[in-house]
Parts: structure tokens; sequence; C-alpha cells
């Protein structure tokens, strides 16, 4: 109970990561300063844009330092507080990443309230995967009744709340996911109106225009690649593309080549546009009721895959990219103890 | 004075057009009916979209078909007319084409008033050309005062408006074209900051990096392909591309490949729309005024390259593709009459 273990970056993938990339670290307990807390952690998020920051490139969140732990959302029990406002047993989420023990600054915490809903669903549909999902399909897909959207990467964390978003939203909803298994989970769970299994289809552009059979009015990206050239060929007048991931392309060695997509845009005078959570987060405070308000009347389920054991985070991390999680990949790493 | 002559499609053309996918037809002068006028056209405007009309292929506008007049812009004045509202000798705008004469129902026509700028404005800065150059810069670019905006096709029509339209919203502006004399046009006449010739730079991009050293913030396309590739490795964050034209690519008969743009417009936050301007008919009364002031104030200025002589309209045409023109292109068809 003295040793914190954290997993650090020792290399810089070049293509797809590998264990080797990364190592656990043990150092001493670390003790909270003024203004801090002692966290115990209780679940790690792996997520598919912790990929880009270990490369040194450029982009839109700063590159990961080697020897440096793995900084990504987590959620923890408070173990010791100097701030009378944050109590030992208090539930918190923050971003301390990939470690057991934290000490971590009150102004960079959110709380966690444990009656509303279990606890992980604060990485997941009641955090930055659900706000992903709110923000890039509301404010830039803006899906209209009758309308069809289509998701791509469907199964994964965001993909599978952007679709019954969108349900609710009365469009017709066509996922995109690499196994009948989890196409099924979509349709027959979730109330996806079809859901295409990428890997198999031998003409995914024949068979989504069969599946969308009035075109494509929103185009939810989390994948890019060939997928979206298919998808981006079925587009109606005034469609929006909310580019949300590019998951095909993390681990590409050879530059993204393919159509460009400049023609589709003009002739049918459609938008398409990149964001990040982040950029929205003055309007947090206003999305988390309406998707807690959602997940309590049943019209939008959350689905997780969580890995039990610290042990486990590479691997999980790694399943990311070889499609085995359906819904979000977390890692279970204590118990919330009273 | 009995016979209209006029110039319709005979072949669809593959590729660069050329002279033979066109010929010229004489037919009876038509009889205007009742709500209609007859026109004699003073100028007729040609223009890049009318390539994609010229294929079969499904796009914004309707195809041409097999034997008709090429439709487009064109500036006439009344010789005959049903409608006490619309007299003999009015100077009308409307889009009747390529014809020397035209039976033109009044509710298609725009009055152009001579006395408020050289009737020949009407098919560029006062009409279609300088709407679009406005609200694709200003509905979709939105330029800030001290950002920079790169215009692709800059000597062009509508890049030509779109740069000047830009320095008066306070922007740094940088146009890409095809030659030297375009581009000292540019700086020295129309007051862009810096112009780059894409024939000549051996290395567009690191061209484009010096002529940019804060970055790109709006990106205003009018040509696509390798052009464009080079300005979207420097888009800023929160960048805006309005897509306007791709002429690089009309006359293409291989798939228009290249680097996909989505991680570009992820990392960036970027939004990139393609737009027409007739969407934005409504706003054209609100529009055009603004026009008309900058241009009698001086800050805007037109630059036509006037072909004289109806039987060249089709080489005038087929110089759009080969870069011949500067500024507007338009074909000189008879002259106003008292």
């Amino acid at each position: 109970m003295s040793v914190n273990e954290k997993i650090i970056l020792t290399n810089r993938p070049e293509g797809m990561p590998t264990a080797e990339d990364f190592s656990i670290q043990e150092e001493q307990l670390p003790v909270p300063q003024a203004g801090e807390v002692l966290v115990r952690t209780l679940y790690v998020s792996v997520d598919p844009y912790m990929r880009g920051r270990m490369s040194s490139a450029k982009s839109y969140a700063a590159p990961y330092e080697l020897g440096d732990v793995i900084k990504g959302g987590s959620i923890g029990q408070i173990m010791e507080s100097t701030d009378p406002e944050w109590k030992q047993g208090d539930i918190v989420a923050g971003l301390w990443g990939w470690q057991r023990y934290a000490a971590a600054a009150t102004d960079t915490l959110r709380r966690v309230d444990p009656e509303l809903a279990p606890v992980s669903t604060a990485l997941g549909v009641l955090g930055m995967t659900g706000l992903t999902a709110y923000f890039g399909l509301l404010d830039i897909g803006q899906p209209k009744e009758g309308e069809t959207v289509v998701v791509s990467g469907a199964a994964g964390a965001v993909g599978m709340i952007v679709g019954q978003i969108a349900k609710i939203k009365g469009a017709r909803v066509v996922g995109i996911a690499g196994s009948d298994e989890k196409n099924n989970y979509l349709v027959q769970e979730l109330g996806f109106d079809a859901a295409l299994n990428y890997r198999t289809e031998s003409n995914l552009q024949s068979a989504l225009e069969q599946a969308c059979p009035n075109g494509v009015d929103v185009y939810f990206d989390n994948v890019g690649g060939e997928i979206s050239d298919a998808v981006l060929s079925l587009l109606n007048k005034n469609a929006r593309i909310p580019i949300c991931g590019q998951i095909a392309l993390y681990n590409l060695q050879q530059p993204d080549n393919g159509p460009r997509m400049q023609t589709q845009l003009l002739k049918n005078t459609a938008l398409m546009k990149g964001f990040l959570v982040g950029d929205y987060a003055a309007e947090f405070g206003k999305a988390l009721p309406e998707l807690a308000g959602w997940l309590q009347s049943g019209q939008l389920q959350h689905a997780e895959h969580i890995v039990d054991g610290f042990e486990h985070t590479v691997e999980a991390f790694l399943g990311l990219f070889t499609g085995d999680n359906l819904g979000k990949q977390l890692v279970k790493v204590s118990e919330i103890t009273e």
C-alpha cells in the first residue's frame, strides 16, 4: 500500500503499438500537497486518441513524453484529502491516467455521484465518450426526423451512443462495425435500423446503398479510410459529416491516400468538420443532465467492456485496434470501499 | 436580323472539351409570347461550372442535353416586349446562354442599371461571380482581421473578388495562380499580400509556408488537386475551407486520388463545406448593394477578359481550362444601342 505502480511510455510506436512500447514502473506512494487529494484508482480508460499522443507529431493533444505516465481519463476514490470540500471516500473523475494511485489537484477533478449510475459511466456515457457523441452528432451532424445517419466504428464507445441519440432524434440509423456479433447487438439491443459488417461485405458500397435507400444525410466518422470513401459516395444534398476519429489510420505507416472528397462535398453542398469534445467544455453542464436523463429513462443504454486488473491495461488498449471491444473499453483497477 | 444563331452541344466531352464538341446552329428569330421579351445579346458568360453540365453525370446542375443551346448567364437589350413593365431598350440579365437572340420570360430576368457600372459587371462582380465570392468567403470562410486567407484560382473571376473582399475584412491574403503576369496584377493592382505561381514554384508547400508564416485560417478553394493538398497541410486550428470549384478535376478521366484530408480537418477542428451561390438567392438583395458600394468606392476592382465576337465563344470557354483569362471571362456579342 505504500507503493504506486504506473504505466509509462518507453518507446514511440511506429505503426501498430506493442506491449514492448510500455513498462510498469514502481514508485513511492505520492503525498498530496495543499489543494490536492490522494486517489486510489477504480477504473482507467483506454481510448483510440491515446495512440496519437504516443507519436511525437504535432496534433490536437500534446505528445506523451518518453518515461512519463500515460495520461487519460480515470475514476478513483479519495483516500486522503487536504481540502474539506473533498472528503475521504468521495468518488471522482480526473485525468491522472494509467496508475494505481495519484496525487491530483482538486481543480482538475469532477465529482461522480454513485447513486446516479454505476461510477464507471463517468468514463463512458456520462463522461467524455457520451459528450463526444452528443456534441459531434447534435452540433455538427444535426440529424432531423426521418433523415439517415450512418455511423462508422458503430460498436465502439462513441459510435454506439451516436446511433442511439440519432434514434432518439427520429433518424434512420445504419451502423458499420467489424463483426456480426457486434452488429446483432446494435440492431437487436440498441435499435439500430441496420448494421453492416465491413469485414465480410464483399461490396460495402452496394450494401450501404441498400441500407440507405434515401441516401446519407449525416455521416458520423470514427474510422476514415475506405469505409468512409464508400459512405461519402452516397451523400445527400446538404449532408453533414462530423469527423470524430480516424482509427483506421492511426497505425498507418504510409500516407493515407484515396479519393479526394472535395468534389463530393461540392456536388452535395455538404459540410465536413473535425471536432474535439474539449472545445465544448462550456456546454458540458447542459449536456450531462440530458444524457443522464436518457440513461435513466432507458432510451440510452451503455455498454462497457471491462477488463479486470491494472496489469491488463496495455492489452486492453491494444485491443482497441483489433476490434475486440464492444462499447466503452475500461480497465477495473480496484473496488469501491465504504 | 431575322436569323438567330446559337451554340449547341453536339457531343459530350470526355476529358478536355474541344471545339468539335459544339456547333453553331441557325434558326428563325424567336417570337416572344405573352410574358416574354425578345432580347438581343450584348455579352455571354463562359464559366468553369459549365463543363460539369456537359457530362451526363448527376451533379448540382442538370446536364445539358445534346442538341440544346448551352445555357448560362447573359446580358441583353430588349428589342420587343409584350409587357409594359419591360421596355424596348432596357438592359437585362438572364440565363438564355450562348445565343444571339432569345425570347425570355420576364420572370427569369434581372434589370441591369447602366448608370451604376458597365453593364458587363452584371455577369461579373455585380452578378453570380461576385455573389459566389461574397457568400463563400463571408458565410463559410468568415475571415477575421489579421487572419490569413489563401485563394486558389486567384486570378480567375471569383478568386480575384474573394481576395479583395478578404482584404476589405483586414485579412492577410495569399493568392495562387498560374503565371507571374497574373500574380503581379494580384499584388500590384489588387493589393494581395503575396501570390504564388503554382506552375513555376519547385516546392509549392514550402513557398506557401513562407507566404503564410502564421498558417492558414481560410482556404477558398477553386481548383482542388495537388494545389489544395499543399494548402491543407498548413491549416490552423478552426480553419474554414469553402469549396467553390475544382477546376483541376473537371477534365480528369481517372479518379482524383490523393491524400485523404480528414485527418487534417480532425487535427485542426477545421470545417470544409461545398456551396452553391444559388442556395443564397434569398440574400442576393442584401449582398449586391454592398458589392456595388465597394466597387464605387474603389475598394473592389473588377477585371474582365472580354473576347469580341460571338463566334469566339467556344474558344473563350476552352481558354478557362488553359489559364488564359485574367478575371471574368466574357464574350461581347453586340453593342448597346440608344
